[in-house]
């Protein structure tokens, strides 16, 4: 019987984050106040963000750690177990093995509560009492509105209208959590109602929801702003994922020669790629893959420039692979995908050819997944499954080049509160979306009235 | 900081199922043929079941081995972690330790999958090619559906109407799978046409639905019918909880004073329940309690007699606590618990006053739910949380008591799937229902005809 689970004793979990920033052998384009167009300093950040975690964001500390605060709640489900995805690899027929973080334990069901719980537990203390937030498919929002109902400070979440409509379980995970959930574009905010004055039926974007989220906080000084991806300390809270995989993979005597992880504004694909890039930074020999849909082709056709993280322009102006903040994707499934940007460590590490990316259409993800499924039981999130369909292509190319290869990739989420994508899949009623050229020279000229990076 | 997870390697997971029948102190009364009203024997099972499951069910061995090939599917999530909820400890401030084994880290999220993979193994080696079954809240369809597609043979689940109804996301777990979900009473069976000409609106039940899977495979000969819960192989199956969390207690030098599970028909109770139901009839003292709903009071009202499995009365006539086999529950959230009899173990023993039984209202488990989720994170599924409100009663009682206690029971699954149902709760539209006592006697007139266990 072959093994199939790697675990970790609650006592082998990382105390401490890995910060890239200490390692990065060429330095980050910094963030740009949009005014002055000189990098922002931490007191500019401050409206939004708790000061703690402003440090964090700009920290020079390769290691930093984590509060036992933060352990207590993160090994309710921590260390999640490192699975070989051995039915998988008998029907692919192909000289890999395959391995996966499966971040589906958490209560959510995805990793976004690594760094919900932190950032809940550092706003309680910095004394925020109301914290606001975006979310794209409900997977940020959900886990957020855990970890403040477990820190007792109070949570509103705009969601984006198309998954808010697809995905009414996770407004219920909200809910039961004690948040307040609201669809994006909304009637709250003058962003929100500039939107729908233009376009009534409008299915929303993280960009829009990402500035009614701020605009919300505007003027309260007990309420923050929070955000779920992009932002170099929520990488950082990611990066306990990748550290136990390297502790797990050790346990076998294996090393990865490809990671992969989805990518929408990148924090699971960093949260599991980091610790690894850090490795291939001192010579190890990997590949780095970052699944994104062909929708939202931020990393392999969007320009690295300096944009806006959202639609009204509110945050700084940072350096990364965009599609133009004033993008609306189509309106596919894996909602987390969505975004018109990429985190600027993510973007940063693909300029630099140290991380490369994939498209792939709808259709081929959740051809992907389902079959995933029927051999391995769990049903994977639809932005997971941009993952596995990664993890089959490299699958098929050792095949032909004839290498054995060990596959390392992060199951983000379980689909759970997503079967309503798998019903319109499976009856048919699902489409590809590709983004037309146009967009793409839109997209430049969007960005090229800013700084070149 | 306190641990909070007791982990097993999977080497360390039971290689057999433990057989209560072993060590009963006073023999069962045996199902009886309700044609000749004589004890049933295996041929008279084979039309429905096949031989070696027949064989399993009427096995007087203590332990029986778990094949390896049923080994190599429960390693997916097997060994469940047990785990302590320090948040919900906290909360109570009670003088309890409160341990449950975490059966919601299933494919398919419940403990259900425990069952489903050896049915559908035995199944496929004997040489069947379908397999029926019904489904109360879609729990063990969803298994069967997963546990089939594993093992390459057809399912067809007949899901009792008001939850297909109130869980469709049950129905597409089943789909993705690769299984039929159809809603029970249907017009596919001479039993749901039946039931449907005299209801039209009839939510149906699990005895209506349990006839319609009966029926499905007569004159079928590769096909055969599959039960969830009730029989005594199925409790078998699931005894690997129970032994499980034996060998996690141990390892924390704990053992517990209280197990508590809910009860419908009993599987997920017994097994954690059964391992230590063998400790109590060898001297241990221990209270034993499973946990049901007020709307269905099977074990808390119901007579011990004879009755059928089904509404047609197609099953053997099994002795157990019952609410006649023509009752139809009230539409509770709980679908599992919706079940008018009680596995024939679980009767038996509650007979013997080893294990014990404790009715709870769907406002006041929905209430321990929500508290539970919003301390410990994960939710439950409604089923569970009646489990949960026993614990807290517990709790309860060793505070005015004012013994130290250690508490352990089984969380049976999530409620990702059930969030309507947290939706109805939430928002003030969920009512309590309480079987009046004219059913309790049309109850007792229902079984009197039969022979007297």
């Amino acid at each position: 019987m072959n093994q199939v689970k790697v675990l970790l004793e609650e006592k082998e979990m990382p105390r401490q984050w890995y910060n890239i920033l200490a390692d990065l052998p060429t330095p980050m384009t910094p963030p740009l106040h949009p005014g002055t167009g000189q990098p922002i300093k931490p007191e500019d950040m401050a409206a939004i963000l708790p000061m703690n975690l402003v440090e964090q964001e700009m920290s020079p500390h390769r290691w930093i750690d984590i509060p036992v605060e933060v352990l207590e709640k993160l090994i309710l489900w921590r260390p999640s177990p490192l699975m070989r995805a051995v039915n998988l690899e008998k029907i692919l027929d192909a000289p890999v093995k395959i391995f996966y973080k499966n971040e589906g334990v958490s209560p959510a069901g995805s990793h976004k509560p690594n760094t919900a719980v932190p950032q809940a537990y550092y706003n309680k203390i910095f004394g925020v009492k109301r914290l606001s937030t975006e979310t794209g498919a409900g997977q940020w929002g959900s886990a957020l509105s855990m970890a403040c109902q477990m820190f007792g400070i109070q949570c509103r979440v705009f969601m984006v209208r198309v998954s808010y409509e697809q995905k009414p379980y996770r407004r219920l995970m909200m809910q039961t959590w004690g948040a307040e959930c609201i669809a994006s574009p909304s009637e709250r905010t003058k962003t929100g109602r500039k939107v729908l004055a233009e376009h009534p039926d409008s299915p929303g974007s993280l960009g829009i929801a990402i500035s009614e989220a701020i605009e919300d906080i505007m003027g309260d000084s007990e309420a923050r702003y929070s955000l779920g991806s992009v932002l170099n300390h929520v990488l950082l809270h990611q990066t306990i994922i990748g550290l136990e995989a390297q502790k797990q993979m050790a346990m076998l005597g294996l090393y990865p020669d490809v990671v992969i992880g989805c990518a929408g504004g990148g924090s699971n694909f960093a949260g599991l790629a980091l610790p690894f890039v850090r490795d291939k930074i001192h010579g190890k020999n990997i590949d780095i893959i970052a699944a994104e849909p062909t929708s939202c082709p931020t990393i392999t056709r969007g320009p690295f420039a300096y944009d806006f993280g959202d639609l009204a322009m509110t945050t700084p102006l940072l350096a990364m692979h965009t599609l133009g903040h004033d993008f609306v994707p189509a309106p596919i499934h894996a909602g987390g995908l969505r975004y018109h940007g990429m985190a600027p460590i993510v973007s940063h590490l693909v300029k630099e050819g140290i991380v490369g990316g994939r498209a792939y259409n709808q259709l081929e993800t959740f051809k992907s997944g389902v079959q995933w499924a029927r051999c391995e039981g769990f049903i994977p999130a639809p932005e997971t499954n941009h993952a596995i369909a990664a993890v089959m292509e490299a699958a098929m190319q050792a095949k032909e080049e004839g290498k054995e290869k060990v596959i390392l990739f992060n199951w983000s989420g379980h689909g759970l509160v997503d079967l309503a994508s798998y019903d319109a899949y499976l009856s048919g009623r699902l489409i590809d979306y590709t983004m037309p050229d146009e967009e793409i020279d839109r997209a430049k000229k969007t960005v090229g009235q800013y700084p070149k990076p």
